[in-house]
């Protein structure tokens, strides 16, 4: 790892990618265990991981390096170390540069196994130019210092979940009813955001975020983990320094799946990213 | 084409595909021209026709027959005619199935042209039980014959959108202000749909369904077409027969895209599929 990365944060360490000598359009990266919830690795770290990948493929030929739509379907679940990713360039438009990309692991024989596979459409948010005619409204929560730190889980349930200590996660007060035997039954859970090392948000960092809430199926009563098969994040704008606000809520949790939609909000009230995860509902413990 | 396929529906004709001589897990169709929608053929109905070939080349396995999740990237605009879908199993699961698909054309010199490019999870939706919590309400609509036949639309639109002579599509009154030159402003429009030769609806026909309205722009006072970049569905339950409701939303224009979101629920009232696309907002004429 070069120096520049040592010194870099948390993300930039955890998303950190490098060309595989001798092995065109593969990138290396390693997993760290820091990035762990619910028994694997964070779905939207890996994410920025191949996201990350992709963009140093693409993004030479026409300058387009933020993801304005990205798929992940989730094959097998991700440990801490090395991984592999094999990317594609499908087509390099004027606006549009569309890739694909495969995080891949090595088994105990050193045979690969496919952890994520991942098609993407890059553009530059800088030329995401035209009016804003957002009608959805940012989430109303109280001022971070009013909000419930994930840091106060009981420490049994920290200790499966290491990826909140590299967040800074401030529930809405109203969204933590589930953590006190009161869950609200709306199926919505929202708060407010930001890296806990400090670094800014940029687009590669909308995509831990749109994963980093607690599983909306917790404001239903119902615990256990909600391994996700598919995620697509829609990158809007370039988010602005600080708090991001961060909403997720299901309306359609039905037949062993449910979808998990996030919305992400800036500081300057933009609504930078748009998701939507169909994930398996978790069975009675 | 076999007999069976020729008395067969419009939409089984629209969306066949036979094995490819010679070279496995690739798949032949036939674009026809009947589907075309602003200028291109209709993306619900291309990925319906690759989701097809990625049922035949996957199901086998396990029995994993709808997919659960589907996602297409829209590289570059199809037309009628010959299509190649070559597909790749990427992992066969105990209750899920992961695949991807590459639909192509070829060129006046015979080269290959991607059109769209595919992944999917499939699964079996008969299998998909589990409570039904859904909180999500259908559109409450007039019955279908006090509402807005699409073919009832100035024969200078019909000339350019033959799809909608294979859809029964009656729009709610209030969602075709645009029509009237009166745009709610709101960026809903929903309505009743079925297939115009009374084919009952099914997984793959969803996945017409759920862009098969009215771009959601011309309720925002935009009209022109606008070109998908990607859409992802999420088939939830195999629908009853009869009328489909559909109903599109966008609550994100902003920077030259959009977002725009499609339910479909079915006559016994469970929301059956929900899908995102990102599109382009038209340009001013």
């Amino acid at each position: 790892m070069t120096a520049a990365v040592e010194q870099a944060s948390e993300f930039d360490r955890g998303t950190a990618v490098t060309p595989s000598a001798g092995h065109p359009s593969v990138y290396d990266a390693v997993l760290d265990g820091g990035w762990r919830i619910g028994g694997g690795i964070n779905g939207g770290l890996l994410l920025a991981v191949a996201a990350n990948a992709l963009r140093q493929e693409l993004a030479p030929a026409n300058g387009h390096t933020d993801p304005l739509s990205i798929s992940a379907y989730y094959v097998s679940p991700a440990r801490q170390g090395a991984a592999e990713i094999r990317t594609e360039a499908i087509r390099s438009g004027r606006t549009v540069t569309t890739g694909a990309a495969t995080m891949l692991q090595r088994d105990e024989d050193g045979k690969p196994v496919e952890r994520l596979r991942v098609l993407a459409s890059y553009g530059d948010l800088d030329k995401a130019v035209g009016e804003v005619r957002t009608s959805a409204t940012p989430p109303q929560l109280p001022p971070p210092d009013q909000c419930v730190s994930s840091r106060l889980a009981p420490p049994d349930f920290l200790d499966q979940a290491a990826l909140l200590e590299r967040l800074d996660l401030r529930l809405d007060p109203r969204s933590v009813g589930w953590a006190l035997g009161e869950p609200s039954g709306e199926g919505r859970i929202q708060g407010w955001l930001r890296l806990a090392d400090g670094r800014e948000p940029d687009p590669l960092m909308l995509l831990l975020a749109v994963d980093a809430l607690p599983p909306v199926t917790f404001d239903l009563g119902l615990f256990g983990w909600t391994p996700t098969l598919e995620l697509t994040v829609h990158l809007r704008s370039r988010p602005a320094p600080g708090w991001l606000r961060v909403v997720h809520s299901t309306r359609n949790l039905a037949g062993g799946f449910l979808e998990e939609d996030a919305e992400v909000w800036d500081s300057a009230g933009r609504l930078v990213a748009q998701s939507r995860q169909l994930a398996v509902v978790p069975r009675p413990a």
